[in-house]
């Protein structure tokens, strides 16, 4: 059996982007000739079909909704999952999921998958290394097929389309004010590397906080964590200079439950020597000791926005149909990696 | 636009089983004329199509497979998917996931939509509400329609397929030893209803130990969790009466982890009062104080296991194909929820 040709598959082999193999197929006055006989000559031996059966169920509503996460083992996913699964319910739509691993190859495959005549429209949140790469394509090549997407959490400014994202620089800057008000001077930040959006808008809430608040930001202070090497180690270094911090904020969960067992272990006592609030509130918060204050991200509802917006793109005649961005406020869930302060006015 | 029409809808409608519909559409001489000319002429109004495009992408290899689980925010099932995941990587596989949410309806749309000539083969954990109403006639039509079905973890005697279950019963066996080994002698049982297959086979694990020791089994320590129902408040009993256990089993980790946080309030200490023995070894486990002794599921290994068995299947040129139940054995992963008790031979 020939091997199962695709857009992708023959952009890689003539150097070319998506978008042109698409052009080239559709015979766009945009491509060159020469061009256009090479690709259509490759397609034709190959058996690719983009016009028969793919564009064929494409004008018959599937009722399926194609979801693209970028990990599967990770509370915050699951929970906007559970709030699509919810809605889809209720509509009487079908969800598919996958997970690209954090890899732009997968994600790429995933999209063609699913957008090959099996759903109406995809939700997705971009992968680390899509990021990365900063290379989009995939994305402005679905929207030309039609097909509506809508973006959540990590999403990128470029593509036009509905987007859901979190609140993630208000959310920081609460928190980073909150350990500002409880007394922290010292306060630490444990975020991902820069190019990871979420990152980089809970560090700037958290920079915006300090700087309000007349706080130098000390770099020393700021840890990126490469996910690839130990955790433990990467946080560890916070305790052994000499300007150890009274108050931590961590991106995430993981990061802020790691923190605390590594304080624990440089014999801090979490809250009384260092408070610690973390991000997202996932299954991990409230089973930790002491249970983690944290800005609670509300996945569930952000999962049902997406698809709300989803539909309502599905569903729209409009030709001149306008994108929105809706962004799902955070706020902080205080529980006992942080004092218990009375504030008087 | 016609409602899509299934299968399923047309079952629904002429209160016959799926298999009956699906004869009745291929003119079998099993089912009545009467039933075949009313069931065809329904089909064919609305224009259902059985043998068209399903089968016409049936003979053609999508290279995807279809998993589907009971619960998304659910640590183990994840653990499992990023197994199968791995391996599809190395094998060239593309991975739809999608969730029944514990729901007979749900699992029974599912298999149908993923069946509809979009994957190769299928694996699948069976909703609690399909082991309540005891009904799995969706999976044998799956078998006889051709598509190769693994399940694993929640699995159906009955059902003819490749299976791939974790050593429940052994797993529980161990955990409760090592409670009676480390001197406990009224050990506590926390499960699910007896309608869960791993539920029941973790009890009997539980009831083998107890019982081979000469310790008699005692109802009142032995609580089936509601789910819909407070966990908090249905494990509190137990330190109530006057009779409290000196070691508690839970079959999974949301239920240790509670039960820990309800001794506490009922000031006990773990494990110097009472000793806690989880199952599953999921996120939570090691973010706990003290950390979770936990009967380790392996869920990633059950994931490869259970692709390797679907993709031996859907290879295999067989007629008489032999299907296989593997078991992942289980192990005992020591933290700090048991005392460190030394043994001499």
């Amino acid at each position: 059996m020939k091997q199962k040709i695709t857009l992708k598959k023959i952009a890689k082999e003539f150097g070319v982007s998506i978008s042109t193999v698409s052009k080239a197929l559709k015979d766009s006055p945009e491509i060159s000739l020469e061009v256009k006989e090479r690709i259509q000559a490759f397609a034709e031996y190959y058996h690719y079909k983009p016009n028969s059966l793919a564009l064929n169920l494409r004008n018959q509503k599937t009722k399926t909704i194609g979801v693209i996460i970028p990990e599967i083992v990770h509370h915050f996913f699951t929970k906007v999952i559970t709030g699509i699964e919810k809605l889809a319910n209720d509509k009487g739509y079908n969800v598919m999921i996958c997970v690209s691993n954090e890899s732009y190859e997968k994600e790429v495959l995933n999209m063609e998958m699913l957008a090959n005549g099996v759903v109406d429209g995809i939700i997705a949140s971009v992968s680390k290394e899509t990021e990365e790469k900063d290379d989009y394509r995939h994305f402005n090549e679905l929207i030309n097929n039609g097909i509506p997407l809508v973006m959540f959490d990590r999403v990128v400014d470029q593509i036009n389309c509905n987007k859901v994202i979190a609140d993630d620089k208000g959310g920081a800057f609460l928190a980073a004010e909150q350990l500002l008000k409880n007394g922290c001077s010292k306060i630490a930040l444990i975020t991902t590397p820069d190019y990871v959006t979420v990152g980089h808008e809970r560090k700037e809430g958290y920079v915006k906080a300090l700087t309000e608040n007349n706080i130098e930001i000390n770099n020393d202070l700021i840890i990126e964590v490469d996910d690839k090497l130990s955790i433990e180690e990467q946080v560890s270094s916070l305790f052994k200079g000499d300007f150890v911090p009274d108050g931590i904020f961590a991106v995430n969960e993981i990061y802020a439950a790691t923190v605390m067992t590594v304080a624990r272990s440089f014999g801090y006592h979490v809250p009384d020597d260092i408070e610690v609030i973390g991000f997202t509130d996932g299954v991990i918060s409230e089973f930790t000791t002491p249970s983690l204050s944290t800005v609670a991200q509300h996945g569930r509802t952000m999962g049902q926005k997406a698809l709300e917006l989803l539909l309502d793109e599905i569903d729209s005649q409009d030709v001149q149909y306008q994108h929105k961005t809706h962004i799902i406020k955070t706020d902080l869930k205080i529980r006992n990696s942080t004092k218990k302060v009375q504030f008087h006015n």
